[in-house]
Formats: C-alpha cells, structure tokens, sequence
C-alpha cells in the first residue's frame, strides 16, 4: 500500500513523461498500482508516453512487487505465529532444511540469488536478439527490461513495434514463456523440485507440487491445443504464420494468461471462443505464492476433483495417492465463491460508470485485472478515470489476494464463536 | 427424456403449425424440450408460428414437467431408500404428517390439486383483464394459457403484442409475478409456510424454509432497487414510464429471472449493468425441487455466508441458530462448480458453433437456458441448429440439475472408495 503510494509519487517527478499523452494523477496512481501489483495494464503505451528514466521506475516498481510477493509468500509462513488452516510453515520447513538454511535472512539471499540470476540469464538469451536489432546501447536495456518484466509476471513492453513482432522468433518467444511459467509456479514448487532433483529419497516431491504440476501441464497443453484449432486461419491472429510459428504463438497465447501478459497475438483480433478460453485461464491463474494471479491452480483441481467425485458418486478426494481433506474442499470453493463475488462486484461497478463501453470487453479487462494477468482488448485507454480507480483496487485486491487481505483485517479478532450453535442438515443444496 | 421424444413426435402432427416461419426437426425438439423443462425458450414466436392446436400441446407439455418437478422433488425423497447427504425426506415427512397424508397417492392427490386451485385462480383474475380485451373465447384461452404458463414458471407467451403491454398493469403483473415467485419457492416450503401459519406451535419454521424466504426477499428487494436505479431514464425500458408503472415494471423485471421468463421490459434495450444483473439473479436461480432453475437460493446463501465467514475470520457458518455442517458448504461449493462447468463448457461450444454471433447476447442465452429462465436477447432464432443442439442438452441437464443427473447414472455404484488413503492437508489453496 504505501510501495504504491510512493510509486505513484515518484511517477509524479519531471521527467518521467514524454509529454506524448499525459496522464493525470488518477492514470499514474493505475500506472503505479499495476507496477507494484504486477499487472501490466497500462492506459497508454509506455514506450511513447514515458521517457527512459519513467520506464525505469515502473520496472523498479515490478521489481519490488514481484520480489516482495515471493518473499512474502515464502516468508509468511516461516514467521507468522498464527495458525492458519494449511501448513505452509511446516512445507516451507521441509524445503528449507533441506537447502541448509538457518534463518529468514539466508532465505531471503537466496532469493535475492535467485531472481538475479533467473533474470540476467534471460537478458543475456534476449541480448542475443535485442543487441543486433536495436544496438548495444539500447539492445542490452530492452533485454534486460523485457527479462525482469517477464521473470516478475509483469508484462510490461516498451520496445517499439511491441511483442508481437516476436511471435514467430523461438528464442525471444521461448525465453519469455519459461519466465512466465516459471514465475507462475512459484518459489516453493521449484525449490523443492529442484532439491528433489538433487536427492530424490531425502526430498520427496511433494503432493501440492505434483498437482500443481500437473494442472500446470493439463492447461498448457489444453490451451495450446484449443487456440491452435480455433485460430489457425484467422487472418487477424495466426491465419498469416508458418505452421511452425502457428504452433509457437498458439503456445505462447496459452502460456500469457497464467499471467503473464505479453500479447503475442491481437487479443481483439481473436475468435469469440478463444477470448472465452483466456478469460477462464486468466480466472484460474498460476500456483499461490507464485507472482500469477487468479484463483490457482490447485484451487481449480481441487475443485474439478470435487465436481467429479459428486458426478460419479465418490466421497472421498484422492490426488496422488492421498485423500484432500474437506477443510481444503470448503476453501477452496469458498476462495471462488470470493474472487467471483469480487469480480462480479467490480465489473458491474465499471458497466454502470462506463455504460458506453462493449460488454465483452470491460468482462475481459475486470478478469485481467483481478488476475492480474494484463491482457486487454485495447480497452484501458477507453475507460474513465472512476473506472480506473475501480480497476486499481481490483488489481491490488486480486494481487495480495482476497484471503490475505481478510487475514490482515482480522488478525485481532477470535476465530472461533464462542456460542456452540446446534448442527443443521436440513438443507437442500442445489 | 421420453416426454421430450414423445412431445418432439407431438409438435410433428399436421396442423401444429401456421406456417409462419416453418420450423424443422432439430427446431421443433428444441421447442419441446424448452416445453417439457419449462424454460420457455423459442425459435419462433408460438403466437405466430403454431396454431392453437400447436400451442395447446406445448402448454401440456410445459404442464407435465412442471407438476413432473413437483411431484417427483417431493416423492423421491419418500419413496428413495438409498441415503442421500441431506434429509429430505426427514423435512419432508415432518410436513406431511403435519397434513395427515399417509402416501404417496394422497400427496399427488394433493398436489393436484394445488396446482389446479393456483392455476383456475391465476386464470380467473387473468380473465378479468384478457376478456374485455379480446372478447369472451380467446380471452378465457388466453386467462387460462397464461395461467398455466406462469404457474409452472415455464414463460411462453401467445397472446399478440406479449406481455410488454401489460407493464403498467398492476393485476396482471402482480398475479404472474407472484405466481412465479410461488412457483420458485417450491412446494416444500410453501407446505411448510401454510402449516406452520395454521399451527405454529406444533409446526416450526424450517431453518430450510427461513433461509431460503429471507435469500429470495433480499434478491427482490436488491434486485427492484437496481433495475429501477439503472433504467429509470433508459428509453427503452423505464423511460417512457410513469413513476407508478416503473416500480411495477422493475419489480417484474426482478421476479422474472427466478425463473419465469416473461420478459416485462425489453431485454436487449437493458443497459449492460442491468443485463448483467440478469445474469447474475438467473445464475443464483430458485429453490431447489421448485419449478426454478440455477445453483439454488440455498446454494447462493451458504457460498455467501462462508465467503463474509473467509473474511470475517469466522469459522463455523451460523444461520438462524444452527451451524451448518460442513458437508453441506462442500456440496455448495461443488454444485456451483459443476454448474459453472456446465455453462461455460455450452457457451464456448456455442462460441465455436456460432463465431458470428455477440459473444454478450450468447452469454445471456446459454446462462438463460441452464438456469430454465427463458429470457433472450431475441439471439434464439439466429442460433443455427447445431447451436440449438448444445442448447436443448442444456435445458436439459439444467432442468433435471448436474447432481439428479449423476445420482441416477451412479445409482449402481459403489459410493465409498475401499482404500483407506492417508489424508493430505498440504495443499495451498487459494
Ligand atoms: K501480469
Ligand atoms: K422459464
């Protein structure tokens, strides 16, 4: 809260606009907000209405924010005295012990290693692209904003001409999709893949990262395939690729949503049905504690696996051998029933102050936000200013997450109530 | 599903038809299918496009399935021996022994003749409008067509210029709306009401029947206010309206997506918020075992009492008294689950089968056919056939609901895993 507050003062400075398109007060405090939340809607490109120094900021902003949600998301647990329903602590333990780590301070190295090399590996992959193309000077500054945009699930642009001159290029494509889906798994899921890589009998790979692995997988390929077929002969999207490069773009578009936010393709170009499929992969998201959005992977499985279990008249929850505990069934459900409320609430906010506005496409911006995905149909430059501040504070809700935003809230208050009400069962559900 | 068949052979005969805007086979199972689930969706209008033959065997249709949910929310639970998660049948016992009916027989008997009480009445005071208005012989046909239609939720309408003609009209308004409003509480909780009122000592008020009045009177309530907010000054709905009139057409307006389906107003001039409240109130639906659609009343007020829970850092979910237990909040979360699953699978299928139509527009109907609502944004009669296919599945499967529908395909099997799996609480969710 006070990141954003500082960020939107900071993009106050001189300097920091080209004076192509002038935002006021109320389009930098968005601009601030989608920075530190990650998001990566912009009203205005940044390219042009930002001078250099500006565009510094903003990543500067991602930066922070993306660091801040992975050591948060990793930190949480490791220092919070409170009991909360799942054992995060007790997960994150494990990892940790594993890697030798004392403290929160050699944790928090460890990341800080980690997020430096993840992204001047990506800037040196996009150099090699980026350096001949535009030069050393501004070739080596575009790889390495594009790297720390893409490794923090920002999904800010600012080379000219955008990203989707790339979307036939495996290297840029292929580089910034590993970002995104990296990012998107979070800290924890690598971290222990990668200790049990290292000593598979010590580290067993842990049920959460197998679901969300293979969630991860199912969506992937889901997605890739689906845009595949739809778009394949859209003049406005993938009709005018090479089969090969067809096969990329469709990866790519299957890759953003989760939630990246480069466009590899026109998003307002693409058919009715693949808009429907991104706005339920941006709803979804990526893993908890990741820098994605939505409302996760494993929320999504678990469930899946409930409505199947209901369907085919099981009981019990089974994932990988283990039974899901109803406690994390009531969460989930309960965390959807919140993000749809907190969604719904927010887009039909925009639909009665922006009433002009295409319903489509104010749905996709609202799911964008929330999800803190960044996609758009080119619409966040078309919406008023009560209509940004709604998305501000959907973007910041949709960031720290509805629960963590409750937790914080009630973090004084008893949990339990003190009366024991009689148990009541009947009534009839659906 | 038989009904379905045999009324699609019906609406075959010769002389069903005027000739008027002819429809073919895949059109005419459509219509019976939007007959027999009551949704009230059709290609054609059924004043123009079928005789009185034709409209005849189509309001007998509807009738069928309407007294068909009545009759079979309320017998399954007293003949059903297999257990089901909520005691239905205990509810239900409780309140027939209030009525001194021993079986099955005497409870239809009773339904009957409820349904014909409601209906002759509904025709009755609808007489005292239609009568003067269209003479003696067609303003009976259209008292009692109406009746009939309203009664069982189902919406069709065959009189010339609809029922937007009657939206200042008090009488005829009031006693569709409050038949629909009868119709969407169920017989249960109407049976409930009436015991309780005559003796209330010895007939408590369901918790059930306490839940599910208070949800339907906050969705009136919350609904009037908006609509009439929204619309007030839309010349296309309320505009032209006396202030009078206005209240009654909002009112209207808020009462038909629970699930009538007559439509007061224009729907396609609603402005997009209204449309998406719409959507919304026809998602949440009516009570279960009623002639309404959607996840349920019930469904809509746990996920909302569990999400203030979430956030509010309450854990045991108290309504009136009682703690709900948490298999029902499970049940909650899945059905909405499913539900969503089901509408979004037969919206991207339409998306896919109909890439030309507005993505708005078939969002509505798809919404609109799985909740048994029968509004339109007039999009029904540009679907093509494989569209009206996906649509009669889904009117369909939301009328006999994704849970009915399992139940009975899972009757056989056995409901309990046999291994004993190790229970798994390390999942973040959310
Ligand atoms: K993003
Ligand atoms: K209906």
């Amino acid at each position: 809260m006070l990141g954003i507050l500082l960020g939107t003062l900071a993009l106050h400075l001189p300097g920091v606009q080209t004076g192509v398109n002038r935002l006021d007060s109320v389009k930098l405090l968005f601009t601030a907000t989608s920075a530190i939340c990650i998001t990566g809607l912009t009203v205005s490109d940044l390219g042009d209405g930002f001078t250099r120094f500006g565009q510094i900021i903003v990543i500067v902003l991602a930066q922070i924010g993306g660091l801040g949600i992975v050591t948060f998301g990793t930190l949480v647990a490791m220092l919070a005295g409170r009991k909360v329903n799942f054992t995060e602590r007790q997960l994150l333990r494990e990892q940790i012990s594993a890697l030798n780590v004392g403290g929160a301070v050699s944790l928090l190295r460890i990341i800080l290693l980690y997020t430096l090399v993840g992204e001047l590996a990506g800037a040196a992959l996009l150099a090699l692209r980026f350096v001949p193309q535009f030069g050393l000077g501004d070739g080596l500054y575009y790889a390495l904003f594009h790297s720390v945009s893409a490794f923090n699930n920002a999904g800010f642009v600012v080379m000219p001409g955008g990203m989707s001159q790339y979307v036939q290029d495996p290297l840029v494509s292929l580089v910034i999709a590993l970002q995104i889906i990296l990012g998107g798994l979070g800290f924890l899921v690598q971290l222990n893949v990668l200790t049990h890589w290292q000593d598979p009998r010590r580290n067993r790979l842990l049920i959460y990262s197998k679901l969300t692995l293979s969630t991860t997988a199912f969506l992937l390929v889901t997605g890739t395939v689906v845009y595949l077929a739809l778009e394949w002969a859209n003049p406005g999207t993938l009709g005018p690729l090479q089969p090969a490069g067809k096969v990329l773009a469709a990866f790519f578009q299957s890759v953003t949503p989760r939630s990246g936010g480069f466009a590899p393709l026109n998003t307002e170009a693409l058919v009715s049905g693949s808009l429907f499929l991104t706005m339920a992969l941006m709803f979804v998201g990526a893993n908890s504690g990741s820098t994605g959005g939505g409302i996760k992977t494993s929320t999504f499985a678990i469930l899946m696996g409930s409505a199947w279990n209901l369907i085919s008249g099981r009981t019990d929850l089974i994932a990988f051998g283990r039974r899901i505990v109803p406690e994390n069934v009531v969460r989930a459900g309960t965390i959807t029933a919140i993000y749809t409320l907190l969604v719904s609430g927010a887009f039909f906010a925009l639909l009665v102050t922006n009433p002009k506005l295409d319903f489509t496409h104010l749905l996709f911006e609202t799911i964008s936000a929330a999800a803190t995905v960044g996609l758009s149909m080119n619409t966040t430059s078309q919406i008023n200013d009560p209509g940004l501040l709604i998305l501000t504070v959907l973007m910041y809700l949709g960031r720290i997450g509805p629960v963590t935003f409750a937790v914080a809230i009630n973090a004084r208050r008893t949990n339990k109530s003190l009366i024991d009400y009689p148990p009541e069962r009947d009534i009839l559900v659906g």
